[in-house]
């Protein structure tokens, strides 16, 4: 009885006490890729060849623990393992840093924008509590003095409250702010590369999802082939895992979305238990035809919610 | 017998059945600042003026509920207050606003360049594991191309494990790097500026902590005037305070520093506990004399310290 045994090295015919008959030596680590081929040929050749019974492989393997192969073996593993790594980082794994990064600058933004705030409530506090919106108090203050803005927003001079402070401590302040609004500037850099990447890689999700709701949807159901095998119903609950265990534990009111109550088809719904179901079924069709590289029809999906959503 | 009474609308001389006989009413809010002027004319000219007892203050306050004097009195009360909060706003608020924004951008950056590296990773994973320092690491990616460094690091081409990324992925994460490096230099231009504040305000304390901690302890210590109270041994401790909880709760071993450890002086002494504690006193010294106003005696403090702690 002959036996076949094929490693990173070659494949090798070994005769019933494991002596090496016949060696077809890879030239290089990608043969290894089509050891297949090799191995038929010599199936061929030796027609009653068996695989190696697990129980004898610690004495097969210990023929290659000699020098003479051990570091070729060594080399060629890290080799192959290399480009194996280089191989597995797909276009899901550029979308899922750009969606961390563009949540990073969210917080980034967010806890700047108030430090500058309170900082410029020191000098003109009246601005502040008129101006809610972080993006627009931020670019305010970079691009008016607030001369400019007590006449534009009809503050009367001496009711204001501030500090008339030096030129030099409310440019640091500004400094700050134009900081901010550069994070902000990036933000929208990153959501345009997304669209870009998605559109080539997702684009049925890219379509009926969003940019920022698709991308965090793959970030959260790690990739788009496992997010293209989840039931539409963990979809739908993705993000509202920390309600979902609540409910569980405590027996709280069940979470009815995740993140797509951002979407605005959710948004605009009277309903939108109903019209977050509906949107994670498509959402789901639309990362399995994207997975399987199916046709593009979130389009159709789109209009289709749309009419039904429009009350 | 008669008696004196002063709101912010006037002076009023009232005889014993509280009726006015006379009044000097102010022209404008400012006049209530020397209002002791005002009161000493009419004490002269009425020589046995007595202060309202407490018990009859409220029927002499229904006399400002007729709207004669109410919506008068709540402006100027109003615009006193403006006026006070104003003059609140010292170089402490600048400081500790300062240093509270140079402590987030600390976090920040912290958190975008662990961002740049993972996504780096995907391209390039040899290079953050070479380059441990955050600045110098982005600083390297935005500044030199892949081919650039494989050369200069004697990297071997065929061993690298990242994938082969287009041009337009790897500008997306430069873009994030340059972001940071952005970051990086308004905290160093922060700095400067906290230097320039504090030389005017508390130079003392500057000299010897030096301006990141120096501000920091303000911070801690909320602000100078209470810093300069504070025993020295607090100062010690200022930052350790969950360490000092720990200590109280559980017996664990006490702090002997809290963010003075990184103060040169202490960093580079043998004995840590022990320099620290000479370095809180001399702090606690130096807050004073700043706070009271007093000579600049830093410089000789600090050669006395690092002449101790030469060893």
């Amino acid at each position: 009885m002959d036996y076949i045994y094929t490693n990173l090295l070659g494949s090798f015919v070994l005769d019933n006490s494991l002596k090496v008959k016949e060696s077809v030596l890879f030239e290089s680590p990608e043969d290894y890729l089509q050891k297949e081929k090799i191995e038929q040929k010599l199936n061929k050749k030796y027609p009653h060849l068996q695989k190696i019974l697990p129980e004898k492989l610690p004495l097969v393997l210990s023929l290659f623990k000699d020098q003479k192969y051990a570091s070729e073996f060594h080399q060629r593993n890290i080799f192959l393992t290399k480009q194996d790594i280089k191989a597995s980082v797909s276009d899901d794994l550029l979308i899922m840093q750009t969606i961390a990064s563009i949540n990073e600058l969210d917080k980034v933004s967010n806890l700047l924008s108030k430090r500058v705030r309170e900082w410029y409530e020191l000098y003109f506090p009246e601005l502040s509590h008129q101006i809610k919106d972080h993006a627009k108090f931020v670019d305010i203050l970079v691009h008016k003095s607030k001369k400019e803005l007590i006449k534009e927003l009809n503050f009367s001079e001496e009711n204001l409250m501030g500090a008339n402070l030096d030129l030099q401590h409310v440019e640091e302040i500004k400094l700050l702010a134009k900081e901010v609004l550069e994070i902000y500037s990036l933000r929208k850099k990153h959501e345009f590369y997304l669209e870009k990447v998605m559109k080539k890689y997702c684009p049925n999700l890219l379509e009926l999802a969003g940019a920022t709701i698709g991308a965090k949807l793959m970030e959260m159901g790690r990739g788009l082939k496992h997010l293209a095998l989840l039931p539409a119903s963990t979809i739908q609950l993705l993000g509202a895992e920390k309600a979902l265990f609540r409910h569980i534990r405590t027996g709280a009111k069940s979470p009815k979305y995740g993140i797509i109550i951002n979407h605005p088809l959710v948004q605009n719904s009277k309903e939108k238990g109903r019209a977050a179901r509906v949107l994670a079924d498509k959402i789901s069709l639309c990362a399995r035809l994207d997975f399987f590289k199916g046709e593009f029809k979130a389009k159709e999906y789109k209009k289709e919610l749309e009419e039904k959503f429009k009350s």
